[in-house]
C-alpha cells in the first residue's frame, strides 16, 4: 500500500488518508482480512500525527471498511450491505451530479465515465500478482 | 436561493457554500445571467465571514460556474466545455466509484443512481414557476 499525502491540498489529511485506503481496497492492494499498519507506524511513515491516522481509521470503521481488532488493530472487513453503501454513495455523488447537470452532460456520458473508472480498477486487480 | 450551512460539519464552509450554489444552478433556482448576492450581503445573511464568501466565489469562477463582473459582481455564467467538465467530474467521482467497487456494487446500480438524481433535478426545474 502506497500512501501519498498532498500537504498543499485543501482536503483534510485524514480524508486523504481515508480515500487512499479505499483506493487500495478497490484495486485489491488491500484485501479482506488484511491488517492496516499500526497507527504509530503509519504516522511515522507518512510523517503525520497519530491523531490524524486514528481519525482516518475511525471514519473507515464507521463507513464499514475496517473493523478494529484489539490485537490485530484495523483489519479490512467490508460491510457488504449494498443498500447502506448505495445510500452513502448517492449522498456523496449528489454534488458531482449537480455539476454534471449544470453542464448539460448527458447521462450516457456519465455511464461511460463509470465504465472507464471501473475498468481501471479491474485492470489493477488483474495486474496484481497476488491474485 | 436558500443557503443552509452546517456549522458542525467537517466540510469547510466555503465548500458547503460552493456546493449549495451548484445545487441552485442544477435545479434552476439560479440561471445563466443571474447575479449572486454581493459578498457582504451573503456573509451577513448566512452569518459567516466575507472572506469565506469570497473564497467560494473564487472557486466557482475557477471551476467555470460564474464570472466576476466589476459592476454586477458574481454572475452565473456556465462554461460549457464538456471535456473539461467531465475531466473534473471524473477526478471527483473517483473516490465514490472506488467505494462502490469495494462493495461490489454493479455498474447498473450506479447508472440507476444517476438516473434517479438527474430526475430529481429535472423535476425541480419543472416545478419552478419561473420556467
Amino acid at each position: 500500500m502506497v500512501i501519498q499525502i498532498d500537504f498543499q491540498s485543501d482536503e483534510a489529511i485524514y480524508m486523504q488518508l481515508r480515500n487512499q485506503i479505499i483506493f487500495s481496497i478497490a484495486t485489491s492492494a488491500l484485501r479482506e482480512g488484511d491488517s492496516l499498519p499500526s497507527v504509530r507506524q503509519l504516522a511515522d511513515d507518512v510523517g503525520i500525527n497519530m491523531h490524524t491516522v486514528n481519525k482516518a481509521y475511525t471514519v473507515l470503521r464507521q463507513e464499514g471498511f475496517v473493523t478494529i481488532d484489539r490485537r490485530r488493530g484495523a483489519v479490512v472487513s467490508l460491510d457488504l450491505d449494498k443498500e447502506r453503501a448505495l445510500s452513502q454513495i448517492r449522498d456523496n455523488m449528489r454534488v458531482e451530479l449537480a455539476r454534471a447537470h449544470c453542464r448539460k452532460i448527458p447521462r450516457e456520458d456519465l455511464y461511460a465515465l463509470i465504465d472507464e473508472v471501473y475498468e481501471e480498477y479491474e485492470q489493477a486487480q488483474e495486474e496484481d500478482p497476488n491474485v
